[in-house]
């Protein structure tokens, strides 16, 4: 049996199962196409009731066909695929693709009848891509397996992009799309449903594939995170970007990507942590998704990014526009230092301000390369831009022959360049030679963003063990214990009854009934603040019971907790979730009503280690105070970041969904923090 | 002499002074570019160095050109420009378009030069376009009296789009870029400098052409936004919408774009609220300003837009795109109603959620038309959005047809289109039929925004005029006398001397020093609070006054201001500001440290209406809790707007620069708010 990996990346034996003998139909169009653009393995359409398809032997069943297959593309109709598995496997075939739908994203019967499917091709050995997947395409070896009507084109560049897309119709799209733009693919990949293959698995493979510089990623969901982070800490080592264009940045985008995969949406923020966790680049626009590999290829993230840039250009409308999308992005336009002036200066080149401005020169190709150069000299900048005007249109060879000259030469950080009127011979051949050229201000904006908040993938701290035991229905008293046991300790105290008044309190107490059922513990009189003194105390806790008995006769009670009044200089929230998408997830909030208004959170893929802790606290607008923000006093953030850290250890617990401590009570520096309020989920 | 508007927007007899008898100088572009793109006016070269220019007669000075002249571009060198400013006065010549640079862009020597300039033409009763200016262009009369490189294209599309651009490098971007996409323009101005003539004043003339169906705008400051203002009107009431895309979101940006004019940058939140104001409406994508046209012209705005949209597609990925951008730009795409669904299912189409995926049926126009007719039921939405995929790149004239017809038959809301797939043939068959095209999800989302954003121009309240009279150097009583002018009273007393306590306050009282040159009290010791009673006022401003002296010698001492503690359920800062470009502004923010981190803000012209400030107020996160948010108690909101409309009354007190409430408190409902602290500041 061929391996996994070249049965699917470059499959040189296929089997067209059910190929249709009608040239129009799509079950016709993967052997159209694999035709069409040259494919010289060997093909074997699969259909009992012809002689022949479209002009080649066709085989009554797999079984027929002589000798291995690599891969069989099923285009059967929805209820005939599961039958075949067996042939498949009989056959030795590693990996089925499937183009019927009518699986997952159709209701519980496609559910049950696509994990029907699973079951049966996991139980025969038998790899599945999709269902519901376009095919695949390796245009290296001119393999266009896929029913794509994108392959209705004469011809399309191979290259070193690999692109792996959940929507099959955005395969064809971006191939399109980059097409026209002198970008060539080495492999393009539906994987559909994802019943089996995923689009994180199938990174893993391509990181392997020394045919792929880039592995491009269009994602409506992320299915089996941990394979995602293994390929891309792979890729990193391997010096290959992963980039990424996630659906679900808006809730009516999530509930549409995954509302056909019955899967749990997780949050667009966990998504964002998980790729920079991991290395991932994100771009927020599908335009980026062509125009950012030429920045990453080659490079690795930057590890202190100044978030600034060089600009040169020819139109200083154009150039202005590139710069104010930058600064929307939060990218400085940064004046050039000594060195570049002198550079610039050298060239004849004049400058004014933050933007060099070479429209006089700007088409002389010594002038760009020189002033690139110069730019490129600056310590202060992560990259040089080249914005061009009208040349770029016209005299396409003289506006970018000065900037592949630059990047030729090999300066010391990244030039792009952005093309300000309609200019596609200019895009098309600084696309070709690799550099990056954006057709907008705003995808250029964005993908520099992309590229300065790229990071190596993270090394996770190593988290000891935890060995507490979470009772099986856990009451605030287990919650605080829990997190006691994580390093974040207590001063409160338990009673069993009202009688049981324990000793050595500092008054005033606040005290609480304890019930696992209780979440809300204040509607329903179940929490008495600023209590005296111990007869106080007990007074409160018989009048709670009764309270609490009476409003809520089902919940069970487990006790009180008394715990001393704190005050401190602000309040926080840190909260522990493992997200359905991408995993354990630590967030750290401002507390109080403003900051949820204004959802002013950081979120971070769990465990954290303290310095991730407190870049995250350095995200949260509403704590800025603490820092010492207008002279105001400084809190304990060293005791806070901690505080993140010991909560996000609870990624080591599988047994805890999610937890809270809302909220926690910041003191001054040096003074600590207090848990006020804790709970907990098990999962 | 031919009137100003003929004259400028459709010259036909032009004479090109300066004009270079070397075709491939700048100077001779206009000339070359005028023949190429066929002028059939008159046109008279003026160069005292050559009997010919290009083969036509020269003529050896503006004098010696026989009969009259509708427009002179001068393209001569910076200093001879003012000299023969002169001779188009003698000759009568209504208006003249200035290249040269080397103006108010050029530091203060350029500055003073383009002051001497205007004061030349204006004593000379000519007006100016530029300096600085590419000139113009009329595709209709084939006039080309420009020098921008744009008009190498062979031809040109003619249409019904003005673009009046401050950056001339944009001018030729965006008409190229429109001709690509088969939107052909009317008229294309560069304004330069702008010295005299202001895009504002040109959208005016634009307004009452009857060749114009929209008014483009490429921005990069506002200047004279009186004239825009009334323009807007204008255009509104003659159904010509107004789109602008304007430089400085982003500060570096707005520093970019005000650098070169010596003008003071207005707040990009003020442009926005003067565009919203005057029924402008603004796209924040370049490519919008070319997309946005075809859905806004022959439409006024929504009264009270849904904010919702019906999307339909044949392609699933491409469709949860737009969704997934529309959803980021805050609208839904929502579900078709009852009405759709029936015509959905008379048309035999299925569909299942948000989205109406129609792909088996997607290249049928019949179906592709009745799914629209049946989505433009819809009473819940704006607007019908079709997605397209492959056939759009495929079999353009099948793909557009089915949207072709439903825009055809007349729906009851406008259809749109968004082409997945790279789409060159489709997007300009819909551009030539008038139809909204978008070429990415993102800039289809801006301009759905921009289109549901916008509104018609606002009736300014009428305001009572202000016949309180500011001293020359306010005080904080001052500042508070001038808020109870406009219906804001206090109850605060003034003290001249520590001896003078009054009679009658409500104790504990604040006592603040008094002073025109103090704007921070607090530091040099000018505030004490809760005083609990008379002898203690005293002996607190005779500390005070020895205290203050001693740290502010030099500052005017006028007395005391004494007020009784306040506390409400919440603060917010009250502001007024003339905006160096828009003019008059009233701010409303929640008060705190939290909403300063936030920059939780509304801003609107001013005067505001009492509805106009209840729309802001919500506009404020921090004020939602006095809204009755999660139950909190209700502050008092009425109050709230009207103190907002008396502080925007100061729009009409021009010695009024600024003035500001900080904070303002506001008490729970029916109790009012209270002034306590108020500071102006004199124009």
């Amino acid at each position: 049996m061929t391996a996994l990996a070249p049965a699917l990346l470059n499959p040189r034996r296929i089997a067209l199962v059910g190929a249709s003998t009608d040239p129009a139909r799509l079950t016709a169009r993967a052997q159209v196409y694999l035709r069409k653009h040259g494919f010289d393995g060997e093909l074997y359409p699969v259909n009992p009731r012809a002689e022949t398809v479209l002009g080649e032997k066709s085989y009554p069943s797999i079984a027929d066909i002589p000798g291995p297959v690599d891969l069989a593309y099923l285009l059967l109709a929805t209820e005939h695929v599961e039958g075949v598995i067996a042939d498949v496997a009989a056959k030795g075939i590693p990996v089925a693709a499937i183009l019927a739908d009518g699986f997952a994203e159709a209701g519980p019967e496609g559910q049950a009848r696509q994990a029907r499917l699973l079951a049966t091709a996991k139980a025969a050995g038998v790899r599945i891509l999709g269902p519901n997947s376009m095919g695949l395409i390796n245009l290296n070896s001119r393999t266009a397996c896929s029913v794509n009507a994108a392959l209705e084109a004469e011809s399309l560049p191979a290259g070193r992009l690999a692109l792996v897309s959940q929507s099959g119709s955005m395969l064809g799209a971006i191939m399109a799309r980059g097409a026209a733009r002198g970008l060539g693919f080495s492999h393009l990949i539906s994987t559909g449903n994802e019943a089996d293959l995923t689009a994180s698995e199938i990174a893993g493979m391509l990181v392997d594939d020394p045919q792929v510089d880039a592995i491009l990623l269009f994602l409506e969901a992320i299915r089996r995170a941990d394979l995602l982070a293994e390929a891309a800490r792979r890729a990193h080592a391997a010096g290959k970007p992963i980039i990424a264009y996630k659906l679900g940045r808006s809730s009516f985008g999530a509930e549409l990507a995954n509302s056909h995969t019955g899967a749990l949406a997780g949050s667009d923020a966990a998504a964002d942590a998980f790729f920079r966790a991991n290395g991932i680049a994100r771009v927020t626009m599908i335009e980026g998704l062509l125009e950012a590999p030429a920045l990453f290829i080659g490079r690795k993230p930057i590890a202190a990014p100044k978030r600034a840039v060089s600009v040169m250009t020819t139109t200083g409308g154009g150039g202005a526009m590139a710069v104010d999308a930058l600064g929307v992005a939060g990218i400085e336009t940064a004046a050039p230092d000594e060195t570049a002036v002198a550079g610039l200066k050298a060239a004849g080149l004049p400058h004014h301000g933050r933007m060099i401005d070479v429209t006089l020169a700007g088409t002389r190709a010594d002038k760009v390369q020189a002033a690139l150069t110069a730019l490129a000299s600056d310590p202060n900048t992560d990259l040089a831009l080249s914005v061009v005007g009208s040349s770029a249109q016209f005299r396409p060879h003289d506006a970018v022959a000065g900037i592949l000259g630059a990047a030729k030469a090999g300066l010391a950080k990244p030039v792009a360049a952005f093309l300000v009127p309609q200019a596609d011979v200019s895009l098309r051949m600084l696309g070709e030679a690799g550099i990056p050229a954006f057709r907008t201000p705003e995808s250029c904006a964005d993908v520099i963003r992309a590229f300065l908040d790229w990071q190596a993938p993270r090394s996770v701290p190593a988290a000891a063990a935890i060995t507490h035991v979470l009772p099986a229905r856990p009451d605030e008293a287990d919650a605080r214990a829990l997190f006691a046991a994580l390093g974040l300790p207590g001063s409160t105290a338990t009673m069993a009854t009202p009688d049981a008044v324990p000793d050595g309190m500092r008054y005033p107490v606040a005290l609480k009934i304890l019930s696992p059922d209780l979440a809300h513990k204040t509607e329903i009189g179940g929490v008495v603040l600023n209590i005296p003194d111990a007869a106080a105390l007990k007074t409160a806790a018989t009048e709670m019971l009764a309270r609490v008995k009476a409003k809520a006769p089902e919940a069970t009670i487990t006790g009180f907790l008394v715990q001393p009044m704190a005050k401190g200089l602000a309040e926080a929230i840190l909260g522990f979730r493992r997200d359905p998408e991408t995993g354990p997830m630590v967030l750290i909030g401002a507390g109080g009503v403003m900051a949820e208004l204004h959802r002013d959170t950081a979120l971070r893929s769990a465990p954290v280690s303290e310095a991730e802790a407190h870049a995250m606290i350095a995200e949260v607008k509403g704590l800025k105070p603490l820092a010492g923000w207008r002279g105001l006093p400084k809190g304990d953030l060293d005791a806070l970041a901690k505080a993140i850290v010991a909560a996000s250890r609870l990624a080591a617990l599988e047994e805890v969904a999610e937890a809270e401590i809302n909220p926690l009570i910041i003191h001054a520096e040096g003074q600590g923090v207090t848990v006020a309020d804790a709970w907990v989920v098990r999962a």
